[in-house]
């Protein structure tokens, strides 16, 4: 099955488990740029089951696996990360259609990767990891939109198991979603990925407790330099803390460099050298010109 | 003079000092806002005369600054803080109208406040300090916007010499330009400013180079996250230099305190603390949350 960009889709239909923010998001892109596919939600909770069919009209959605499952040529699991392998477990139980993929959207992808390969290897089914660098201070169903995933990043992390055709399947359908594709090990992934989104995330946090703990009264002053510094410090600490700590390695790492770069320019403005200062402050806005304007 | 926001402007004309991107800002709200208002503008090198009268319809503009001071009853320094002093002695020198006000930008207050003080005190006209919390990681006239001040804070800095009268017309002044006006001492300005904004600045530059220094390729992967939490990091070095030296203690009381913070954040990872993890970062999302939506 030669790989092109453009071909019509391969897949059948398409289970999302879990209808948050990230998999809400996934059934109105796909819906939007793969009219005619099926597409199946799986829900933990009755609730959140209902509340599926009333916002996403045209899916079917179920709290039973083996349902949900039944002949999709491909699964995305969208729930926090440290629930994918009971989840992945049960799937694995399942009748499992022969084509079948399964995919996830987490942040972090050593041990996950590692883990959810063994339990499909068994099995007629591939685990390839995904993670389409979207999101939102926001979480939950209600923010879900159709252009989430407009222009991401999408990292795919094959191992040395990942069929040739499996990656090019998964490849079509994100760059269909509208991504633009990378590929890396897994543990390449986790080491990039604290670097540029959990570090940026752990110092919004900080700026934002260093700044308010004391009082709070500060804010009455602030501007956008504070509101965009610390954007991210809104988000959800239940998923935040599950991200930080599978990575916890790398981000320690990453926050060491950044507590290095914190005590030189302590010293410099103690020692008052402002020609350091202005020199460090220059390789900083240097790195950041890097990034394309929007 | 009853000090009331509506009130037409008490000011007969403005000089203001140096165009770059908040003094041409200030000359484009001062024309929407209060036309007919006289408009000067000095600035130190005849091409930047030059570019005023080319980019600013409507204003006169000189090198001289007895030229543009003559008459005026409000001067706004806009200059770097470490180049005010010597421009208001200059200032002091010149023949002043009796109602004279000076003014400034600047984002630190209690040296530049003290110094400018005391050079006015001996003079017709009086120094009372401004810092309209608005500004952008461009800088330069080119920059420059007629919305910059709408609905930013400015904080006011009166001492035991200022005069009500003196203090109620600075506030119209603002006001008509679109700040909510506050008003605290220089001392607790420089506090004020180091946590809600040099804090963030500092923090966005140490994010930057601890994400990049190593290896830049990490920014192919980059999302919202890096770009909103690293934003201010493309300030301008030399401006930023001056600011933080200008106001070191406080920032680095600031950054002392993010840095216990940052190794409490280590502690958890390291002894894989997820609760401790999870309370922390909803305390952040907690106080992150006090700053209303825009």
């Amino acid at each position: 099955m030669a790989f092109t960009l453009h071909c019509v889709s391969v897949e059948r239909s398409i289970a999302i488990f879990s209808p948050g923010l990230l998999g809400g998001s996934l059934v109105k892109t796909i819906q939007q740029r793969m009219p005619g596919l099926e597409v199946r939600v799986w829900a933990r909770r009755q609730e959140a089951v209902d509340e599926v069919l009333r916002v996403l009209p045209g899916v079917t959605a179920s709290t039973d696996i083996a349902t949900v499952i039944q002949g999709v040529s491909l699964v995305v699991l969208c729930m926090p990360i440290q629930h994918m392998p009971g989840i992945a477990q049960q799937i694995a139980g399942c009748e499992l259609a022969d084509d079948l993929i399964i995919t996830d959207v987490g942040s972090v992808k050593g041990g996950v990767v590692r883990e959810l390969e063994a339990i499909f290897l068994p099995t007629k089914a591939a685990f390839l990891g995904s993670h389409p660098m979207a999101g939102s201070q926001h979480t939950g169903l209600a923010h879900a939109r159709g252009d989430l995933f407009h222009q991401a990043a999408c990292i795919l992390t094959p191992t040395a198991h990942t069929k040739p055709e499996h990656l090019g399947r998964l490849r079509t359908f994100w760059v269909k979603l509208g991504c633009r594709i990378q590929e890396m090990a897994p543990q390449q992934h986790d080491h990039c990925v604290a670097r540029i989104s959990h570090l940026p995330h752990t110092m919004a946090v900080l700026t934002t407790l260093a700044a308010l703990r004391k009082d709070t009264r500060v804010l009455d002053s602030s501007a956008g330099g504070f509101r965009d510094t610390t954007r991210v410090a809104g988000g959800d600490p239940e998923m935040w803390a599950g991200i930080l700590m599978q990575n916890r390695t790398e981000v320690v790492a990453a926050l060491q460099d950044a507590a290095t770069e914190l005590l030189e320019l302590v010293e410099m403005l103690q020692t008052m050298d402002e020609e350091a200062l202005r020199r460090f402050l220059a390789q900083a806005k240097a790195l950041r010109d890097l990034l394309p304007a929007v």
